[in-house]
C-alpha cells in the first residue's frame, strides 16, 4: 500500500470513533488489524482515538512490529496485553469503547471488563466489512500476483496429469509447485475431483485413481504477500460423452454472462440470478446448487457473498469470484471459476487460464 | 473410536447438563463437535438433553453427517440453523442453556436471543478442554500413524538438504513429500530456518540460501484423518563450530530430563522448569524465550500449555510436545521437539526421529 492509500486508511480509521459515537475503538480482528495497520503477526489489537492510532502487541513481535506497522505507534508492554493497557493509562478518561462484535468471543469480552471499570462496551458488527472489500491498486496487485502462480500452476499441470494418478496425487502436485514458485502457503486445500467425485462440490481428494473419460474438477489457490487466488477449471481426461461437452457449454456461458454483467452498484442477488437463469434454462437448475461466488482478499472467503439468499450492491474495487458449477450426481461435475475486480462500469478478469474445454 | 469409547463420550456429554446446571447444552466449536460426534464437517450445532443428544446441519452435510455422526440424532432443518431449531420444538420448555462462551462471539450470542426468547444463556469457558486433552487409544494411533509420516519425511530430508538450496525450496520438500505418503495438509506452515534465521523461534522460510556450516532449524508435522503431528529437529550442514556442539547437547539433554520427568498429575510448570533450568544452569537461560511445549490432538496447539505462565496438572492420556530451544541473536538456533503421551507412571514417545546431532 503506498502512502496516498495508507492516509485514506487512517482517516476511515479515525472516522470509526465519530460512525460509532464512542471515545475509543478496538480493532482486534488479525486480517482487519493487517489490512489497517500492515501487522501480520498473530497478536495485536489497534486502538483508535481522537489524537492517536496505537497498536499494542507482546514482545515476540517487537521487531516485526517495527518493520511492518504503518500510521500507528507501538506499543510493547509484555504478553498480558490488556492488564498493560490498563496500566498505559491509554484508556483513562476513555467511558465507551466500539468493539468488533462478530469478532470478539462472550469471554473474551468478560475478561476485559475488569481492566477498565468506567467503560460501557459498545458492540458492532462489520466494523470494516465495506472498507475491506474496496481494494487498492497495490492490494489488487498482489492479489494479480497470487493468481499469476495460479495460472502457472495451471499450465503445469496440462502437462502433468494422466489417467492412473490418485486424486491425492495430483492435490500434492499443486501444492508443490504454488510453493516451488514462492506461494507463502494455500489459501485452501486443493480440491481434484474425478468422475462422480466432481459432483459433490467440496469434495477432499481421495485415492481414487482418474480415468480416460473423467471429468476433473481442479479448484485451487495460494496466498502470496498475504493476499489469495482461487480458480476453477473442469478438464477431460480422454474424448467426453455428449452429456459432458454439453454441460461444460452450460456452464462456461452462464459464467461469462454473470462476468459480462459484473459492474459496481449491482445486485449480487441480480447477479447470481444471471448465471443461474441460464443454468435453468438449459435444464439444470436444480444441479447448481451453491452460490455464484464470494469477495476474496486477505481472506479466502470474504463479504460480498454472491448468492440467492442475500442481496448486497457490489462494491466498487472488490475481487470477486464467479464460480457457476453443475453437478450430476453419481457422474460428473463442472465449475469454472474467476476472480475479477469490479469497476464503475464493468470488470476486470484477474484470471489468464483458457476456459474452452480442454480434452488430455 | 471404539464403541465403547464412543459411550463413554456420551456419558460425560450428558454429564454436562448436570455439570452447568442447564436443561441443555449447546457445543459449537468444530473441533468439539468433531470430538463429541465424529461430525468432520464446516457448520454444525451439538444439542445436549436430558434424554437425547441431537445434531444438527445444512443441506451440504446431509451424507456426511450420516456417514460420521455416531451418538446423536441427525437434523438437517436447512441454512437457517437457529431458526430451524426454534421451529423444531427441540427447545420448547427449555428455559437455561449452557454454551461455550470462550468460543462464540457476542454477535453470535446475540443472534441467537430472539429466536429462543424464554432460555437464559450460561457462558461456560474450556467446557470439554480436559476431556478432549485425555486421548483415547484410538485417537494416539491417529496421531502416531501422523508421526510415522512426519518421521519418513524427515529420513527423506536427510538425503535431499544439501547446501545452495533455498529454505523456500526445502519446505516446499517438506510439504510435498507428506502429501505423497497421504497426509491431508500440513498442521502448520514448515519452518526451515538455517544460520541466523535459526535464531528467530517462529521464522517463516525465505529465499535465504543454506549454506556449508548452517546449523538449520526443521519444524513441521501433518495432519492425517483429523489428527495433527509436530516435530522439530536441528541438523548441521558440514561440520559444526565448538559452541554449536555444546548447544547442541545442552538443548538435549534438557529435553531428555523432561521428557523423562513426564508423568501423569505432574505440575506443567514444574516440568517447563525442569528444561529451563538446565539451559539456565548451563548459561543458556536468556535464551531460552518460549514455552516447553502444548497439548496436540484434533488441534496443532491445546491445552495444557506447559510454561513458566501458567500451572496446570498433565492429565493423563494428553499427547504433549516437548520443545526447549536455545536462539543465539544474529548467531543460530537449536530446537528439539518430540511429542509424547502422559502416562500414569512415566510416558510414551510417539517420535522415532534421531535426536543425536545429525552432520550432512
Amino acid at each position: 500500500m503506498n502512502n496516498i492509500q495508507r492516509l485514506q486508511v487512517k482517516k476511515y480509521i479515525s472516522d470509526l470513533l465519530t460512525i460509532h459515537d464512542a471515545e475509543a475503538v478496538f480493532i482486534t480482528a488479525l486480517p482487519d488489524i493487517r489490512w489497517a495497520s500492515g501487522f501480520s503477526g498473530s497478536n495485536g489489537l489497534l486502538l483508535v482515538k481522537p489524537d492517536a492510532v496505537h497498536f499494542i502487541t507482546d514482545g515476540r513481535y517487537r521487531e516485526q512490529a517495527q518493520d511492518e506497522v504503518k500510521g500507528a505507534t507501538i506499543h510493547v508492554p509484555g504478553y498480558a496485553l490488556m492488564a498493560n493497557l490498563a496500566e498505559s493509562g491509554l484508556l483513562e478518561d476513555v467511558t465507551s469503547v466500539a468493539f468488533q462484535a462478530d469478532q470478539v468471543t462472550v469471554a473474551e469480552l468478560e475478561s476485559w471488563k475488569p481492566h477498565f471499570p468506567n467503560v460501557t462496551w459498545q458492540p458492532v458488527e462489520n466494523m470494516l466489512t465495506r472498507q475491506v472489500a474496496s481494494k487498492s491498486a497495490d492490494e489488487i496487485q498482489r492479489i494479480r500476483a497470487a493468481q499469476a502462480i495460479t495460472d502457472a500452476v495451471f499450465e503445469h499441470l496440462l502437462g502433468f496429469i494422466q489417467p492412473g494418478q490418485r486424486e491425492v496425487e495430483v492435490a500434492a502436485e499443486i501444492v508443490y509447485q504454488h510453493l516451488q514458485r514462492g506461494a507463502a502457503r494455500m489459501s485452501f486445500d486443493p480440491i481434484v475431483a474425478g468422475g462422480a467425485h466432481g459432483a459433490l462440490p467440496h469434495k477432499r481428494p481421495t485415492d481414487r485413481v482418474l480415468r480416460q473419460g473423467d471429468m476433473v474438477v481442479l479448484d485451487f489457490g495460494c496466498v502470496l504477500h498475504g493476499y489469495a487466488s482461487d480458480m476453477t477449471r473442469t478438464i477431460a481426461l480422454g474424448e467426453p460423452g455428449e452429456q459432458a461437452r454439453a454441460v461444460y457449454s452450460v456452464v462456461l456461458a452462464a459464467q461469462e454472462r454473470a462476468i459480462d454483467a459484473v459492474q459496481a452498484g449491482l445486485s449480487t442477488q441480480a447477479l447470481d440470478g444471471m448465471a443461474r437463469d441460464a443454468i435453468t434454462a438449459a435444464g439444470y437448475g436444480d444441479y447448481f446448487n451453491h452460490g455464484l461466488g464470494h469477495g476474496i482478499g486477505l481472506q479466502t472467503h470474504e463479504w460480498p457473498r454472491i448468492s440467492y439468499h442475500v442481496d448486497d450492491e457490489l462494491p466498487e474495487g472488490a475481487v470477486v469470484t464467479i464460480e457457476p458449477g453443475i453437478y450430476l450426481p453419481e457422474q460428473f461435475g463442472v465449475r469454472i471459476e474467476d476472480m475479477v475486480v469490479v469497476r464503475a462500469n464493468g470488470c476486470e478478469n484477474l484470471t489468464a487460464s483458457p476456459k474452452s474445454l480442454i480434452v488430455l
